[in-house]
């Protein structure tokens, strides 16, 4: 987190210059200038257009550089052809801080926009003026009502964070994350990106959850590292947008075809600690979980409900978010067991209203609550309860007295799904008390709670700089392969990539090189049969389309014939090709065919691959991506994602293969696409996994 | 639909005893007569308490009886002990209709409750009296400002039907399914049940779209039967709640035991043109939009917004509803292009803010909605809208002009996407025009119009009763295997199943029986090597844990010495074994293996499980599910939605299996199933289908 930008005279300006800004105002006018009067804005406004005259009863400077006060911040929104220009001035000026509103630059399809995009950048470059946008509408901070948008929107105020490239989150707050405290709309991202935003709100004090809206990013691997120093003191939202499957056709080569963008994005955001939101229907209500709750020490959900089909309905929702249904000690039955009536026993669910209806709905449903939160085998509360009195004047005060409860528990979740004509203004209510968040649906409110567990249990705390470089490793060989395949342009290994993951640790097929049919026959006995043999030739993408490969070579008779009858084959279809000689290897079948690969990703560099082989990988697309290098941990869930797991784990009577030495051969090859750069692709297709280790068959490493 | 039930008492009765109500009244009595005279209910109402007095200034009758003029529905809310007397009263004095609202019967978890349960249905049995409930909170209909619940709830009138076993679903209408026209509460459905009250709303002039909350059904297949009359016209939703893994354990035997119980319910639904709701979430939405939009054509959605990024999440909620985004004609995309600014190509998502900036929002909107909707390439238009502006005083009028154009393209559904303060107004006032909804988030909208599009193209018109019953079948050979199977007290078929589905039309591999080891060689040498040999006898369940097969008998010795040695292992083991003889077979190792089974399932009868052999059924539970008998559509669905179908249909250079052949297959086990009652489970594992053909290799049939 070297270069922290300073990013307080975007956030908390004293004083802001208005570029651009028109002397039209009223309804329908959008000027920025009196939003920001009209919402309270403390600070100093200096308007600014060419032609003068008065703004709202305010005098207009012509250009920026007559201000003769220092500036904080210039809101610029002249036509595009001007903004490089009042850049330049801006940064003549000495303003810190500049948010540019104005659209058209990499975001038009024209000429002109990419070169008005770089006049901005050049226009910044070794300066200290900074640059929001352009393409955005800038800032929101409604802990000092400051917004430099041209539209007044709710900005409902909330101790959450935004980072946005599309201001209708921004417009939107209300609805999307629940309300704001602090929003950036980066726009374009031509200067400040996602990870400067993100480091400015992990510092920020009023701020507890931070929300990024991404459509790209530019360098995914340092917004990863930086996301992990801060995912375990505060929870950090993705909403990745445009992740449908058009945008994840462009990958290309072969077990990194499967990536698509997006499972390398799911892998990515896993790996430090960040929340991936899967819709922006659940972000508002997962911001105020949470930001309400301390914590959630396990996943066992207590039900109070007033509707027995209600209760089904929450039970199906725990199974869907993979929450559990507690079951109640005996003490808690048996303290619901007194109010029940005779006929009904109680139980999770537990169904309050016959109870309710004889006992007295507040007694009951406040006993109920308190008894089932102070159940150790509880974790969490959901209550259900009909909104159909206005909270104001609800004679039975529903609300005080689940506060009341809840109160008590600060250490386990009290949520409450709510329903009827009341139910929003029953929600807002809670949320002002701050103890409780009131659900719409029980859908949400499990996903809320599922979530808020994960974060607790695997997220606040943790360590995600965990990976430790495996040892053992012939550095000194992969290095010299690696450059003498350089130097004599051949970006395509085969047999060299055996050696290679050899060097790191990975176990490979007993192999041999021979120039000759004596050597030939004099290997497959030192190797023992059977044996394949191969044509080693970096002329030769495809062995078997031209019979360069033979099986079940089980003689030295049958090793000599096949040492010609190779090199006849590929002689004769390709004259010129460069020969290494014949490979002999141990003909191998036990185990089970795994893929491990690897590729660069544009945005998060390393990325490793694994799946089962043949169909599994290709037709199935069960594969599991991580962001290499890798610790254990992750190697291991990597491996049991997958839904084949259970095949290598040894079901229908199998014998279990070796998951931990599989893991190793993961770390290993994420250790060497970290270390060697140089290597754009790898695959080891396959590896064989049985109970007693792995073994790499065959390999692939393109530069 | 024979003996259809007048529910007329029930739903718009002209008089009402109420049993049981109390005399207390105000704020928490939860008086049902204070209610009913509240909300405006025109008809007579007769109280009825045993303490006689007034209620609200109304005489109360002692008992049912002494009222004298007749009664179309007594509503009965007496302690539980007393309600099966009171029900004989009702019959005693012929009232066609009663509602039982109180709890405790088969709900109950004590002796008393099914007794009490019984009492009731020995009350009315033979009678003209017809029950809703116990445990229900009975009828609402709105049309007429009726309704039997104790509670005031929130009934916003809507031509939506709602049938449902939790009263939560009357009670919050306005949340679940978007308002509420007709609603019963089956509650315990003791007596009234789905089915006929389906039916009623089927032929409800007032009602366009039926709900359905089901927790469980009795009779599966008359619904389903009801159901498949119904959908053609009207749509049909079903929510069924007690569906996480929890219930589905109970299932048992071999591939039947993988169904699940929900997995059977979503094919029942689906075959029935039922449309099954995922999620409580979208069912007031999804109501809406059956009720609102006419038809839809097809699944290409253009869209219109005033920003980019939501635009993107708009796009993404299309993709995961497998929705398409429309490519515009080269006139559309020309007049978008005319109203643009020049550094920006019109697209889908038409982003329309920069041009309605300089061109006006309001005839930017209204030019670019119209156009759109003007398209051929174009079958619905999903528009997207802050809502900042109370829609009351908002100058540029966004509801009026949106209308306007959607009412010109009454056959292309023009959906909205609001956000903002005022979105739940906008919602209501497009609502009250009733010619576009305007949904909360793009996923909801995206969602409802492909379920849109679903009715529209699968359901509305559909005839779900083509099954043909296959021919060329050996009815006789079937009807005396059985029957001498089960004379002998043989459940389980294995030799005979080959036989019986052989006679069925299904293709069996080549085999014989023989009793001696002479026999056996000739067999052998007739059958063609390599055949497969197995004891054929009904104590030998496990034929491979005995030694009870050999494989790859490559002549008539090894067919005499494999004779002999399957005798001598079984002989050994099992001494008493009663033993039919030996069974030679082809051994066919071509094709790739798939599963056929079926069982009868307890709500909805016999059921086809289909799904590729090996870890694909057992370890991936890639398996489809129809309720037997299908049609050739069903069979090849079947086929079709398992993800391994790709390995069947000539995946990775693979030849093509023969589809319509293993559609064959299925059509006729499903009539196997659907002919012999008698017939509990059937297996065929594997059956080989290769370019050529299915074979059936080995089956199971349980009596």
């Amino acid at each position: 987190m070297a270069q922290q930008i300073n990013l307080k005279p975007f956030i908390n300006p004293q004083s802001v210059a208005l570029i651009g800004v028109s002397s039209r105002t009223g309804p329908g006018a959008f000027n920025v200038m009196e939003q920001m009067l009209g919402i309270g804005y403390k600070g100093k406004i200096y308007p600014v257009n060419p032609r003068g005259g008065t703004i709202l009863n305010i005098p207009a400077y012509k250009s920026v550089l007559e201000i003769e006060a220092p500036v904080d911040l210039a809101v610029i929104a002249t036509p595009r052809t001007v903004v490089p220009g009042v850049v330049r001035q801006c940064v003549a000026k000495s303003i810190p801080a500049v948010v540019v509103i104005t659209q058209g630059f990499s975001d038009a399809e024209d000429e002109d926009g990419p070169r008005l995009h770089q006049e901005i950048l050049d226009a910044i470059e070794g300066t200290q003026t900074r640059v929001v946008g352009p393409n955005t509408l800038g800032v929101v901070n409604t802990f000092i009502n400051f917004n430099t948008s041209f539209i007044t929107y709710d900005t409902n105020p909330a101790p959450v964070g935004v980072i946005c490239q599309s201001g209708i989150f921004l417009a939107g707050s209300a609805d999307f994350s629940g309300g704001l405290g602090i929003g950036i709309d980066t726009g374009n991202t031509a200067d400040i990106g996602f990870t400067e935003c993100m480091e400015y709100l992990a510092g920020h004090p009023q701020i507890k959850v931070i929300n990024i809206h991404m459509e790209g990013v530019r360098d995914g691997r340092r917004f990863l590292e930086c996301a992990r120093q801060i995912t375990p003191h505060k929870p950090v939202l993705v909403l990745k947008t445009g992740s449908s499957e058009e945008g994840a056709r462009a990958a290309s080569s072969h077990s990194g075809s499967m990536a698509g963008e997006d499972a390398v994005f799911s892998a990515a955001f896993a790996q430090s600690g960040v929340i991936r939101i899967d819709s922006a229907d659940h972000m508002a209500d997962l911001n105020r979980t949470l930001a309400t709750y301390r914590e959630m020490r396990g996943k066992r959900v207590g039900v109070i409900t007033i509707s027995g089909g209600a209760g089904i309905i929450a039970v199906d929702a725990a199974g869907k978010h993979a929450m559990e249904i507690a079951s109640f000690s005996p003490d808690t039955m048996s303290a619901l067991n007194s109010v029940f009536p005779d006929w009904m026993h109680p139980g999770n669910p537990a169904d309050i209203w016959p109870a309710g209806m004889s006992r007295g709905y507040r007694e009951v449903t406040a006993g109920a609550l308190d008894k089932i939160l102070s159940d150790d085998a509880v974790d969490a509360v959901l209550c259900i309860t009909p909104a159909y009195l206005d909270p104001d004047t609800d004679p039975l005060n529903i609300i005080g007295l689940i506060n009341d409860v809840a109160a008590r528990h600060p250490q386990k979740p009290t949520a409450m799904w709510i329903f009827g004509p009341h139910k929003v203004k029953y929600a807002d209510r809670f949320a002002e008390a701050g103890l409780v968040v009131a659900y719409g649906s029980p859908d949400n409110a499990m996903y809320c709670l599922a979530q808020l567990y994960h974060y607790h249990s695997a997220v606040k705390g943790a360590d995600f700089s965990v990976y430790l470089p495996p040892v053992n490793i012939d550095h000194g060989l992969v290095s010299s392969t690696l450059e003498s395949s350089l130097n004599a342009g051949l970006p395509t290994l085969n047999e060299e990539a055996l050696d290679i993951i050899e060097a790191y640790g990975i176990p490979v097929v007993r192999r041999s090189l021979v120039k000759n049919p004596e050597e030939a026959a004099h290997q497959a006995e030192m190797l023992g049969y059977p044996v394949v043999m191969k044509i080693a030739s970096p002329d030769v993408p495809h062995k078997s389309d031209l019979e360069g490969i033979k099986l079940n070579i089980n003689s030295k008779d049958d090793a000599v014939r096949a040492y010609n009858e190779i090199m006849d084959n590929v002689m004769t279809r390709i004259p010129h090709a460069r020969i290494n000689g014949i490979l002999l290897q141990s003909q191998v079948s036990d185990g089970t065919e795994v893929i491990l690969g690897g590729r660069r990703d544009p945005q998060f560099g390393p990325v490793l691959v694994y799946g089962l082989g043949g169909i599994f990988t290709e037709l199935m697309r069960d594969v599991s991506f991580r962001v290499a290098p890798i610790a254990r941990h992750e190697a291991l869930e990597m491996i049991r994602e997958t839904r084949s797991y259970k095949i290598l784990s040894g079901a229908r009577g199998r014998e279990p293969g070796d998951i931990e030495g599989l893991a190793d051969c993961l770390i290993r090859l994420g250790a060497l696409l970290h270390d060697h750069p140089e290597i754009a692709e790898v695959d080891i297709n396959p590896l064989l996994v049985t109970a007693k280790g792995c073994l790499a068959v065959d390999a692939l490493i393109v530069l």
